[in-house]
């Protein structure tokens, strides 16, 4: 089969390779849609991050729909022609965490794309536990985001936004525009996005967005207080992963409030302490998700989100690097989720 | 009357001032014992810090025990005779937070002995919420060491310690001293307490203490970890104030726990973002407090907390730089609270 | 001026009372629209409940929108020309429920329209810190049923409803339709309503519910639980106020769940303490509101609640009884909010 | 080998049984100590209950302390020689609330001496994860009340009691008792029990308590409430199971307060839901426990809990039925718990 694979910085090969057999527990997939994540540029573009580079080569790609076409020993509750969603997670269901049901922090979690071979190729192996079956009213193209409104809805969760909330969202990345759709889902009534890219700003007047300001409008932090009544924000979630946004997401909040930490990080950064000690505020990071993958599939059934706000583009496979990884590392502004067509004849 | 003020940095002065008077809804109070705490030794020895220095002088301390001798008008909760104790807080009582009972985090906070005439005097006028009535089972003694105490029981409320959970301290100060009794009291399991000298180290051996390690040791984080179970503690409380503290506390903390800040800090310290994200990590403040003094109080009055193991020395307010300030600079290994005994006759 | 008045059960008297003056905090009202209200209902049909027979006679109504005319000494946040709605609580500010923004459980809660003089009149006088100012993207009709929406918010926040969470509410009056709205706005994946009456049930269709039972279908509970995926809900409503609806809602949730009780009782009921034990149940009450108004005002300007799914009829005051006290009474299936118009000119 | 068998109601047969043997994933146990519990003694007096009728014979008893002598295949957490208590689940880990860690609610929990066969024997077969190592500083007489520790710990953090909350206990029986312990290590600043025996009342005040008054007092609600400052008390406790008592705890809290229900109910009792509405109040249920029995250990390890003070007698297995439960029966005043020593000769 044919399959998109990381070899290295900047080098990802459309090459053949065999077609992977299910495992005890999981499950066969012939994909028809796949993602490319914030994680995958990252790895593509000045990798390897999370991917051990002695596991080189391995098939990237997490986010996706498709078919069940096989299912391993043990595993049922799939059956071959289930349309299907899923999650990147690998789990050892033993440790404290898992016995916990906090999968997201198994002490032993590996990721599918990353140090597993993942979705983008004509087939995928999933453990059965990070699928979830599409109902009628999931489009594919919905259902190849499911992934990262999961991020998203866990992140509401873990900020705890109640009906009613004055929310700010530091950052226009996928998993920013997600939380402001999650947020937006739960009920807030303010929602106050700090964009990079005036393209992905403006295009989120759309989503129930409050105001719109920018990173480098100088004085952003005033503004968004002023615009949101003064005090600061209940919660603020920070989805950049640059060292200063922590700090200027704690910044955008209420004394007793919280900012939610989405991003991922090269390195550390600072923060006020005193300022955090003063004002009672909470930090607290939110990984993945644990079983938020359902919420997100209702949420898409009942429109409540809508995928096309977020989808850019669907480019074939075959032209993954220059129509889709090129494109989103040049021109931000245009393309925001960019889905890879795998399966052409469906 | 004799009041001890501060004029500036290592300039403090035994003098004659004139006698308060009680306004609308404040309370005059005969002082006998003032506690040194660690924020007057720092407005001392490198202020001012909280001090507006355009105020000075202005007469320290906020930790006492006293008799109430003079009622301002709508002051009705309290006699003359009464023997009271109180906490620091001037609070407006008309902002967002006032109004939520957040007190702590009142838009106008001011404090006594900082922003107000405070207590290491012989007499302090203060707001009439900021008082607690002494039982007969709470020593003077006891009384002068509530408002500490209660910093340290609303850092446990903040950090929601559970009936048998795994904490760890990190500071040898009397907040950090004070907030180990608080977390015994509220029933952990284990207590790790990472200590700066060990004469305060092994002191803390008959306070319930499970381990004591040191700031020094090197590998203090992985030798907590192994002390308590491997994965790291539930909660951890930081109380040091210096910027590489508030990640050894997030370093101490299990996936998915809380580290609570206690500290004050003179700048801007590292975290590592990555690490509260994927562990989904918990940082929040703890500024002093609500209406824990109440609850410092039971504490004391039932000797689920006992004064004594923190009270190291009782000298006369006219002494207070010499035998308190500079020994407490000087010594800590031997000094821990030292009271100023301000009516010398009771 | 024209005032409905209460004098008795089934004794409402449209008549003339004289113009009242707004006091130290309180803002004179012209009322364009009035809600009448289940409780209103229940002092009409057969009261007085919470009325006080010896008060009577009093104008009833505690649901409107209007503008301001003249504001009392010391009430500045309003000035005359202002559109607002408002709540119906006369709070005491301070009791131990105040201090901690408990208004809702006050000491020594008031209520407009049974122990104040009402909305159904020309002219309300309301404290200040019961009103709201309108948007002008929130019509006077949608203003008019602020009150029932801010008791669900409320509802929703005491019940912690989080995105994605399968909810049961049982009832179809207002507060049940009006918490059906909210939970839908708060991001509830499945809403199922046991209703009473099929014009209403019917009517839910359109506003997000997932599936609608009957009170009197035999099996209801059992159905529920199969609709809902087998073992019950996260969270139910109970909106009817009969001694056996609360036990049917604990039935409906899934263990360690939680039934949240609004409704309004005449008698006692029983309850099942044993199932309530051993499956980790939780049962709360969600007494009307804090601040939860101003929540209710943004999910009505964003059009996330749409206020006309809920109001079906508005009448002449002078034709309140007829048209609507005995038509709320004898139809169900075809009135649920019917509003009041005082105010003809506007 | 002996063992103490349920027969029926009032047939308990101390007979010969056959030895049992470990299966996969269990422990085999040399009891030296078992307790009787009120359930075991409800068996006894009223049963068949918890048991199933058809089940029987069946050895009774889940309160022990003993040491291991065989593992089944898979059990590696334990050695031969290791002194252990344990608890009474037996659970599927693989339902809903199992993967939640909610194992006290799981959907197919069976109990040890009540499904399975117990610890009045001289050996007992568990299920692994049911089984806790003791540390020296546990006696094997501490040791044998864990279980029933677990219980009051689970509904204490069930309960969120807090630092210097006031909590109220309706009960003396071992449950409200342990409560009334766990309550203490917790740090509530004021416990009220309302007893039933005045020979138990009265044992409390060595325990802890801050007052005792009796159910039978006439009016008991309006004492306690006055004994806690007039509003009524944070948390309250129901540890009797009587139908009234449910009401009689939801009295004694203060708007806002919780009350937890413990009980083992025979019927069903009456709740003022109008008052659960207006006063915001909670009931919730506890049952059982997760993984509280090494919190329950710790706190018998450092005393903070005194087993000494529950224990109030030893007799011989043979003579459990006159020595331990008739007398159980028919002098709760003198006897709270009782242990039957099973190995006579360690």
């Amino acid at each position: 089969m044919k399959a998109l694979r990381w070899y290295g910085r900047k080098d990802l090969r459309y090459e053949e390779v065999s077609e992977p057999s299910p495992g005890p527990g999981e499950v066969k997939i012939k994909v028809n849609l796949a993602g490319i994540c914030g994680t995958d540029l990252k790895e593509y573009s000045s990798g390897p991050c999370i991917i051990n580079g002695d596991d080189a080569p391995v098939t990237i790609g997490h986010e996706f729909a498709g078919v069940v076409v096989e299912t391993g020993k043990g595993a049922t509750a799939f059956s071959p022609g289930d349309r299907v969603s899923g999650v990147g997670y690998w789990v050892c269901g033993e440790c404290y965490y898992c016995k916990r049901h906090m999968y997201n922090v198994c002490s032993n979690l590996l990721f599918t794309g990353l140090h597993k071979n993942g979705c983008m190729a004509e087939y995928l192996v999933s453990p059965e536990y990070a699928l979830y079956k599409l109902p009628d009213s999931v489009s594919d193209e919905a259902g190849s985001i499911v992934e990262p409104i999961a991020v998203a809805v866990h992140a509401v969760k873990i900020g705890k936004v109640a009906l009613g909330d004055k929310v700010a969202i530091v950052g226009d990345g996928i998993i920013g525009l997600c939380t402001l759709l999650a947020v937006k889902a739960a009920g807030a009534s303010e929602i106050h996005l700090v964009a990079k890219h005036k393209g992905r700003g403006e295009r989120t007047l759309s989503m129930g967005v409050s105001t719109v300001t920018y990173l480098n409008d100088g004085d952003t932090i005033q503004k968004v207080k002023e615009l949101s009544g003064g005090l600061g924000v209940d919660v603020a979630f920070e989805c950049v992963g640059h060292p200063d946004t922590p700090q200027m997401t704690l910044d955008l909040i209420r004394n007793g409030g919280t900012a939610v930490i989405e991003g991922v990080f090269d390195k550390r950064g600072e923060v006020d302490f005193l300022s955090v000690m003063y004002n009672q505020k909470t930090m607290i990071g939110s990984p993945i998700y644990v079983d938020e993958a359902s919420t997100a599939i209702s949420l898409l059934a009942d429109k409540t989100i809508d995928a096309d706000t977020l989808i850019t583009s669907v480019v074939p496979l075959a032209d993954a690097v220059e129509e889709g990884f090129e494109k989103l590392l040049t021109n931000k502004e245009d393309n925001i989720k960019v889905l890879l067509k795998v399966a052409p004849d469906r």
